[in-house]
């Protein structure tokens, strides 16, 4: 590690905003007046490729690239979207020692790559803000969260049920698990408290989406479930009859799972961060 | 068997339009003039629970009316929407052995049952119309093909590369069968072409749901793959850059399935019949 905490961006899913680059500069120079933290984009952030912030390589590439680079400390996730599902196997195929002790931070979209990371047996990857929440009204808190969690490890950024002598945590975005039932990136969740949040679905598919996670026999022994926030859903037609709590609550109960309430996590400025397994103490 | 050709249609996800019945009557009275064909609809086809047909029990135990009834020689499924994968495990616990030799037929939704019957050994399982396919322009044709299927095995019935000799066959929506991945409902497919359609869904969605699909180890054996019909797929922001068959064919290059062109299935009045494995020659 060098004097400096060097900070990582890539985008695997969708290209930045170029002016979340500034004014994440601008946000680091303001909360670490010292210079100690160092954010660097990498080009391929601000790529275009159709739906994607470059192509499958480029992204796959671009992500190795920092992963791989002994001059970083952590590599951070840029913006979710879609795409990581597409780049994840370059990826795996491509790590090298460099990229084993890294901290990896993002979410939605990313959770691909959180999952499959930590069912390589990477120890320091989080699910937690990105630099494109910087769009989202009082984003700044956010992006402050990410940082402080990203250098400092702090107690403060983690979601309030996570603790070090608890039982192991993950979260996920509901669509991007159910994406993830019956492939080899699934990492082993057995006695993990599950942390699941939602966003733009159809109370339906939710439904649907927690049928399949509930019924995957690799999910069965899971510590429990607790369920973050579920935003800007649809209107159902005809109404679904059923809030998004009461739909999580019933599929827990169909499956033996333990429901243990609502996560603090969601597309939304409020997020926070839960590591994959247990967040081992900084040096 | 009866003399007369009994059809029990049931309604295991969303509720029938009620004129749905009338004019199938009428249709039937005028295919088959001899009264030698009867159908029935439950009267759970017409019961609205939310979203529903009827909450769970009701509309696993309407199925297991009809199919447990030696009186009816299929099983119909009256409409789609969303529900098969909240019953289908009643379903599976409640069968009797008369349950066995029906034809049953039906797509979209009903692709989570035609996977769960085909899976427990059910060897006249087919993806073809329903009823509500009347509500479409011209869906007379469909009802009627799914008649002659059902009542006569009519060859002209088939989608035109099933054939007697040929590879075993099934197919599904992309969506109902991406929620199959990691369940214990999915079936054997090793050997099988897998034909596949879609509808409303954007291509974002779709590439999404086969990366899936085309990676899940259960499917690596499918003989191959063939793209039905994918309608009213929304605008992708931004554009993607791929047609629907670009898709299909880029996840079947990278999991190594072979791409067999298209196939004529799809939510609309021209969808042809895809048994599930071999079709039986009517006795």
């Amino acid at each position: 590690m060098t004097q400096t905490f060097r900070i990582g961006v890539v985008a695997p899913a969708s290209p930045l905003d170029p002016s979340v680059i500034d004014r994440t500069q601008g946000l680091v120079r303001e909360l670490y007046p010292g210079g100690g933290v160092e954010v660097v984009f990498h080009p391929q952030c601000l790529e275009v490729f159709g739906h994607f912030a470059g192509d499958d390589d480029r992204r796959a590439g671009a992500f190795l690239d920092y992963a791989n680079d002994d001059g970083f400390d952590a590599v951070w996730f840029g913006r979710g979207g879609y795409g990581s599902c597409r780049m994840v196997d370059a990826v795996l195929a491509g790590l090298t020692s460099a990229a084993w002790g890294k901290a990896y931070l993002g979410y939605s979209d990313m959770g691909t790559l959180l999952a499959a990371l930590y069912g390589r047996g990477f120890s320091r990857v989080a699910h937690g803000p990105m630099a494109s929440d910087l769009n989202r009204r009082g984003g700044a808190a956010a992006v402050a969260r990410a940082l402080s969690f990203l250098v400092e490890g702090a107690e403060s950024s983690l979601e309030p049920s996570v603790s070090a002598d608890g039982p192991p945590t993950a979260a996920f975005n509901i669509t991007i698990l159910a994406h993830l039932m019956g492939s080899p990136l699934l990492p082993d969740l057995t006695g993990h408290v599950l942390m699941l949040e939602e966003v733009g679905e159809y109370l339906y598919r939710m439904d649907r989406d927690l049928c399949q996670i509930t019924g995957n026999a690799a999910l069965a022994g899971v510590a429990g479930i607790r369920l973050g926030r579920c935003s800007d859903i649809p209107d159902n037609q005809p109404d679904f009859g059923q809030s998004e709590e009461e739909v999580m609550a019933h599929w827990c109960r169909r499956s033996g799972i333990p429901y243990l309430g609502r996560a603090d996590i969601g597309h939304d400025v409020a997020n926070k961060v839960v590591p994959f397994g247990r967040w081992p103490a900084r040096p």
